[in-house]
């Protein structure tokens, strides 16, 4: 029952393979909601909608280091396992899988790698060279330790997620990969592990990443089809607070995030925003009207 | 029982996880041999061993275009259909999984690659640019199909079968890969579905791969201990062959196939070859004595 379950932990490879091998042979739905912890509301919306639409929920909890860049913040990126575990528990899952990095990568290991190059390259890819190869890379990973029967990811890192979702379907990987959608905190920013970074001033301006793309969805409604207005109007958005610094802003085709020239007219595209602001590097999207 | 028995035809992916699922739901051992088709008696020892360790063998039948490069010979590389079925019935597998290449790469996908690129830009990597990418995802994207407990793999094809080890040890994939030494013809030739493009004279030429390997086992065992003279017999005992041009001639530790300075003194090295005669492009492989 979510809110009073036991959650079974489990470090070493063998250990999940076995309980989700056992849960498998009895039937029963497994889903994998695959976390780097720091685990907030919008995890907790994950683990809950994997919980309703499954058996047995597996978390990972595990920080990546090669999604990293050797200038981001691995070392610094929050760990705060005791509050990670009471939310699993809280959302219904029944299993962590939180191995360490040399189970992950054991020495001599580490030289094969998933790559979506062209999905890969652009936006959050151009600024973080190597992050998706080790995002793909890790999940497959994940999938192949695990072994569930689907997988739950946030919408907020939409290119991850089509990344994700192109790596499952080219590799004809058997896991089925759901989306949720992003939760937000009442003044509209998304949730983040990296909101913590923020002082209290530096999260005041966040709000700009929401208020740009909300500035965006409505003047798309009023009938704007030129997406370089789009991307101005965002651009615009953001420069307009003192304490935000733009990484990009763009508009592209929802499932290639190939740049566009018109929006609307039938086809779904999305906006997308990478804002530095203070120590932390947000990034928030939004479908736009079709 | 061998010989005698039924072969399931699988042409989708549907299919064949149908079958294997319900295999393995009985707590059955599967055992997968992905081949190319144009099967001779190296893969009918292939599937016999796997046979004799699983109790249900799939052979995979797939002539995997993103493995050829551009000039290179997949449209007429060998296909022969008929006789392979009877061999695959006569080494006692059940299943065949032949899918076309519109269902393994259906259109709008193709665009996830894994990658080894430590052990893949040298040596048959270097002769053929992106093989053994092709190699490695056709045999991640069957490996998720298929599902197999385990899967064997002929030790002609040395280089790529640690490709293979390697990708499946670096992403955690749970399948035992397990190699099958090489079936050579009486007079010490390779078995190989290429030997089909050899007239007489450069059939009688081809032996010269499986003598300069014999050659330098035995200059290996007489006590040489430099590798480079290892490789200069190789290279001098291809040369003697009129009708043979050499690729190359190595010598490099059996595991990373890093070129080695000295063999022997314990550590396992292995002698390798790719020789084009006439229309042919063949390879052969020996380990040296440690």
């Amino acid at each position: 029952m979510p809110g009073q379950s036991r959650v079974e932990v489990c470090s070493r490879i063998e250990e999940v393979r076995g309980v989700v091998h056992q849960v498998r042979r009895e039937g029963r739905v497994v889903a994998l909601v695959p976390t780097m912890g720091a685990l907030h509301a919008g995890h907790l919306k994950l683990i809950e909608e994997a919980r309703s639409a499954s058996d047995v929920v597996v978390v990972s909890i595990f920080v990546n280091p090669i999604q990293f860049g050797p200038t981001e913040d691995f070392r610094r990126y929050p760990r705060t396992w005791e509050a990670d575990l009471e939310l699993c528990r809280k959302g219904g899952a029944e299993v962590v899988f939180a191995p360490t990095v040399e189970v992950m990568y054991p020495a001599g290991s580490g030289s094969t790698f998933v790559e979506v190059p062209e999905l890969s390259d652009r936006l959050e890819g151009a600024s973080r060279p190597g992050h998706f190869r080790g995002v793909a890379t890790v999940v497959l990973k994940l999938f192949q330790i695990v072994g569930p029967d689907r997988a739950f990811f946030g919408s907020k890192d939409y290119q991850q997620l089509q990344v994700i979702r192109r790596m499952v379907a080219d590799l004809d990987v058997p896991v089925e990969i759901r989306a949720v959608s992003t939760v937000r905190e009442p003044d509209g920013l998304a949730m983040s592990s990296r909101n913590r970074y923020l002082d209290a001033d530096q999260r005041r301006a966040s709000v700009v990443l929401s208020r740009a793309l909300a500035q965006a969805i409505l003047t798309v409604e009023q009938g704007e089809t030129d997406a370089e207005r789009v991307r101005q109007i965002l651009r615009l958005t953001i420069e307009s607070e003192p304490l935000a610094r733009l990484d990009y802003a763009e508009v592209a085709e929802a499932g290639t995030l190939d740049p566009i020239t018109r929006v609307g007219s039938g086809h779904p595209s999305v906006a997308l925003l990478a804002v530095k602001v203070g120590p932390a590097r947000l990034i928030d999207n939004a479908l736009l009207p079709a």
